[in-house]
């Protein structure tokens, strides 16, 4: 994924990844510097800004994936299925592999928690794969406001359900988490 | 509402809103100055200040009441009525409130638009929103995820029927918009 330029340094993305969560759980996000995110990671500044922008941009560089995969996940679906049921099977596609990912997610999670301009980046990312989601049902031929009804209603799903696994004490299966929010969403939607 | 302060100047607020966004739409949200705004208004920066913390305030200093509005009518619905119900009757009645505004809302909107930083202070405001929903319906003993989808789907279908009204050709109806945006979710999420 990360192609030949990182061949010196193996795994430097996901090192940088570590380094950087822990010292932002350890010092906060604030106080935590690049320079302090590529010692610890036993790499470079240099080698950081190969990878992120900057220091906030480590904890969301996964969204460009997970967009990627979602949207292609939509568009795969079969022409029968109906878009919401497109939305759900692409965000349980997403939880399938997010699961291995919940620790990491947990601690994620609590940096954004304390940071406003983090919360702020993160709604921005929702708000970004909603419109992502209906564009690609629009491709699909979803017309008028269903498109952007079911990539709303999914994310909000999505959002509320990762919420529930990150937050559990036992170790909750996310794309059931995410199925079941779903099926919450029905109940809601119909008046229950 | 603006209490005795302002006697001598009758509607600043009004007054200040009103210039406000007549400059942002001529000349650009980062170009407009609060001392223009003061003087298009014919009114001080120092009463400018007594309203609104800066010059981004200004169009989003609605938000609180609407927040307000919101959570007293969910508060205020019958016990029997079904959460999505209590926050569609919610959302009616303010897209009532809102509805003579539709002028000054077309162009707030329009001056979001091109504005990054003003869509993601109203990204901030909407998710704010659907928490305070959430919140109340709690309070009338909503549980579980129940309150949260409710008030996420809720706030999903107003953004997307305002959106419909303020890009609407004709005088659309913002309560008739937001009453079909609900039956279309309803919808939606049946997996029509």
């Amino acid at each position: 994924m990360i192609g030949g330029m990182g061949r010196w340094e193996p795994n430097a993305r996901g090192r940088l990844e570590q380094a950087a969560l822990e010292l932002y759980v350890e010092h906060g996000f604030e106080q935590t510097t690049v320079a302090e995110i590529a010692a610890r990671a036993g790499l470079t500044e240099r080698t950081f800004f190969r990878y992120f922008a900057d220091k906030r941009e480590v904890l969301f560089a996964g969204g460009a994936n997970l967009q990627e995969f979602l949207v292609s996940a939509v568009a795969s679906a079969p022409d029968s299925v109906a878009p919401i049921e497109a939305v759900a099977a692409a965000l349980e596609g997403a939880g399938a592999l997010l699961q291995e990912r919940r620790d990491y997610s947990r601690r994620r999670q609590a940096v954004i928690a304390a940071n406003a301009g983090l919360q702020e980046r993160e709604l921005i990312k929702l708000a970004s794969l909603a419109s992502a989601l209906a564009a690609a049902l629009r491709q699909r031929g979803a017309t008028g406001p269903a498109a952007s009804l079911a990539a709303e209603a999914g994310i909000a799903v999505f959002k509320i359900a990762f919420e529930r696994w990150v937050g559990g004490t036992s170790q909750p299966d996310l794309p059931q988490l995410i199925r079941e929010s779903f099926d919450d969403l029905k109940a809601v939607t119909a008046g229950k």
